[in-house]
C-alpha cells in the first residue's frame, strides 16, 4: 500500500484524510472480484469510520467495485457526514442498510458483525464476507501510528503524574480514575477502555474491576490502562510495589520482564504470531508457571481495542510491517497476586518501535 | 414481576443480587415454551450481566425451561464469575457458545446479537430469537432504579458545578472534558457516552462531537451528556445562553420547553409510545418547526444508554410501570443553531418520577 506523506505544519503532520479515505475504498474496491460480489455494505461502524472518516452509530456505505460509495446515515448524523465525507455520494436514510443493499446486483455484507435478525430483513441473501476491512486495516498508515503515538504518549505522562500520588490506603477505584483523568486532563478523547487496577490477591485476576480495596504496604499492584486519541487506541500495564518487595514478588517479577523483552525481540515483520507467543511464554513454561499465563501474549491495536493479529499459541498468521500490537505476559498465582508488563509497539523492519515509554524496572513506591 | 425489597443498611438500600438474578433467570425460563425452545443460549455482553452479574466481553450463559442455568467464560474473567455467579455451573471456555450450544436438543440463540458469521460456525441451525432478555430488561426492578437514580444524581451535580465556569473563550472540548471528569471525580464509573457540546451554528447538528470552537457571547450551548454508575446510564440535556439571549433564540427555547413538558405530562403507564411523542411533537410542528425536529422524542435507558421503549412517531407499543426513558424534544436550525432539553424519568402510576433534576429555566451565563 501507498505510504502517505504528511504535510508538516507548525511541527505538527497535517494529513489529507480525503485522499487516504479515499485509497482505503480503492484497496477494498480491489479485493471485490475475489469475494464474488460487485459491491461491499459495510455497516460495522468502525469501518465505516475508517472508509470514509464519519463517526456514527447508525451509519452504513455500500463501496462498488470501481471504488464509487455511497454513504447513508440518518437526522442526527447528516450534516456532520455532508462535511466529513467527501468524494461520495450522501443519502438520508433511516434504515441504512435496507437502502443501500438494493444499489448492487450481488452485494456483499459483513458476516462478522452483520446479525442473524438484520440479514434475514435485508432479505435478498447477500453474500457473507468475513472481516474484509478488518484485512486492510491491520497495516497501519503513518497518519494512524501517529495517532497512536500521541494516544501513547499521553498514556505515559497520565501514569507518570499518577503514580507519584500512590501511597497505602488508596483506593484501586481511586487510582483507576485518577489515571482516567488524568490522561483527559492530558488531552485524551476519553480512557481507551475501562482501567484495571488489581492489588494485592487482587492481582491474581487478570481483567480485575478496580474495588474499594485500600493499597496495603506489601502489595504488587497492576495498572492496565490507556488513552483514546483520534480514534486510536493506546493499551499499557505496569506492575508495581508499595513499599516493600518480598522474595517472590522480585522472583516473579523479574520472570515476566524477562519475558516481556523476549517478546518484543521477536516482533518483527515476518514472524509468525505463535513463534512471538511462545518467545515470552517458553521462559514462562520453563519457570514452572505455564498454567499460571492462561491468555494470549498480545493482541493488535487501533480503531479497536483489540484486533487483528493475535499473539496466541493458537496463532497461524505471519507479521507485516507497520502493524502496532501489544505484548503483555502475565503470572497470576490465586490467592497471591500477579505480574503483568505490557506495551504498546509496532513492527517495524528494522526493528519495533516502542511506543508506550513508561519503564519496566520495578518501581517501589 | 416480583417488587423486590431491599435491606436498608446505614441508609443505604444493600439488595440481594443473587435472589434478583435468580429470579430474571426464572422470568426468562417461563417465556422459553411460546418461542419452541428447551433453553436460551445469551450472548449479549449486557444481557449475561443482566442475567449473571458477570461483566466480561467474552461469556454466555444458557438458561433452561427449569431455570437452571450455565455460564461459561474464559480464563482472564473465570475467577471472578465463580465469585459473582451463584446458584449457577460455571465453565472455563473460550469457544463460550460452541460449548454451551450442544447442552440443549432445541437451543434458542439471540437473533438480534449474534453474527451471521458465528451462526454459522454455531452448525446446528438453533432457532433465531428476537429480543427476548430485552423483553424481560423493559421494567425495571428498584434496584435499578437506584442505580439509575445515583447516576442521574451524578450527573446533576456535576452539571451545577460546571456551568459556573462556563464564559466565552472556553472550547466545547473543554467543557465536556470538564462534565466528564467531574463526573467521575463525584463518583461515576465513566461517562455513559461520549458528551455533546455543540455552541453557536454546531447546535444545529443533534450529535456534534466536542470541537475546539470557543464559546462566544451571544451564543446557545447545548450539553448531552450522563454518567455510568454500577451499569445504568444517565441521560441530560440542556440547553443555555451565554452572555446575551436573542429574541429567536428565547422564542425556540420557550417552545421546546413547553414540547419537553407535554412530553412528560403525557408518561404513564398505558400510554401509547406514540401518544407520547405527539403530545411533544405537536407544539413543535404546530409551531411551525415539526421538519427541524428529526428524531424521536426518547429512548429507555438502563444498562443500555438505548434500550426499548422508543417515544417516536412510528411507534407501536405502550408504557409499562416502572420504565426509565428520556424526554428530548429539540429543534435544529440549520447554519443559526438549536435548543435540546432532555430529562431521565421514570413512569410511575402516580405521575413520573424526574431522576435528573437541573432546573430548565434558561439560564444566561
Amino acid at each position: 500500500m501507498t505510504v502517505f506523506q504528511g504535510l508538516i505544519t507548525a511541527g505538527r503532520t497535517v494529513w489529507d484524510m480525503t485522499v487516504i479515505h479515499e485509497s482505503r475504498r480503492a484497496r477494498l474496491a480491489a479485493l471485490l472480484a475475489e469475494h464474488d460480489v460487485d459491491a461491499m455494505l459495510v455497516t460495522r461502524g468502525v469501518n465505516v469510520r475508517y472508509l470514509t472518516g464519519l463517526v456514527s452509530s447508525n451509519a452504513a456505505v455500500l463501496v462498488r467495485g470501481d471504488a464509487s460509495a455511497v454513504l447513508a446515515t440518518d437526522s442526527r448524523y447528516i450534516e456532520t457526514a455532508r462535511r466529513v465525507c467527501s468524494g461520495i455520494e450522501v443519502i438520508e436514510q433511516r434504515d441504512v442498510a435496507g437502502g443501500l443493499v438494493k444499489m448492487a446486483e450481488r452485494p456483499g455484507i459483513e458476516a462478522h458483525d452483520m446479525s442473524v435478525a438484520r440479514y434475514r430483513r435485508l432479505g435478498g441473501e447477500p453474500t457473507p464476507v468475513d472481516g474484509i476491512v478488518e484485512l486492510l486495516r491491520v497495516v497501519k498508515d503513518e497518519s494512524e501510528i501517529e495517532a497512536l503515538r500521541t494516544a501513547c504518549d499521553l498514556t505515559d505522562r497520565a501514569f507518570a503524574d499518577v503514580v507519584a500520588t500512590i501511597a497505602p490506603g488508596m483506593t484501586e477505584k481511586r487510582i483507576a480514575r485518577a489515571l482516567e483523568s488524568r490522561m483527559v486532563e492530558l488531552g485524551a478523547d476519553k480512557p481507551a477502555f475501562d482501567s484495571v487496577v488489581a492489588s494485592g490477591p487482587n492481582g491474581a485476576v487478570p481483567h480485575h474491576s478496580p474495588s474499594d480495596r485500600p493499597i496495603e504496604r506489601g502489595d504488587l499492584v497492576t495498572m492496565d490502562f490507556g488513552a483514546l486519541y483520534d480514534g486510536y487506541h493506546a493499551d499499557m500495564t505496569r506492575t508495581v510495589a508499595v513499599g516493600t518487595v518480598s522474595g517472590w514478588q522480585r522472583e516473579l517479577y523479574d520472570l515476566v520482564r524477562e519475558a516481556q523483552r523476549a517478546g518484543r525481540r521477536a516482533l518483527a515483520p515476518g514472524a509468525g504470531t505463535e513463534e512471538v507467543d511462545a518467545a515470552a511464554r517458553g521462559l514462562i513454561t520453563d519457570a514452572g508457571y505455564g498454567e499460571h499465563f492462561g491468555h494470549g501474549l498480545g493482541h493488535g491495536v487501533g480503531l479497536e481495542l483489540h484486533e487483528d493479529p493475535f499473539l496466541s499459541p493458537s496463532g497461524a498468521g505471519r507479521l507485516e510491517d507497520r502493524v502496532p500490537i501489544t505484548v503483555e505476559p502475565g503470572v497470576y498465582l490465586p490467592g497471591r497476586g500477579g505480574v503483568r508488563i505490557e506495551d504498546t509497539l509496532v513492527t517495524r523492519a528494522d526493528g519495533p518501535e516502542l511506543l508506550t515509554r513508561t519503564t519496566k524496572e520495578l518501581l517501589v513506591l
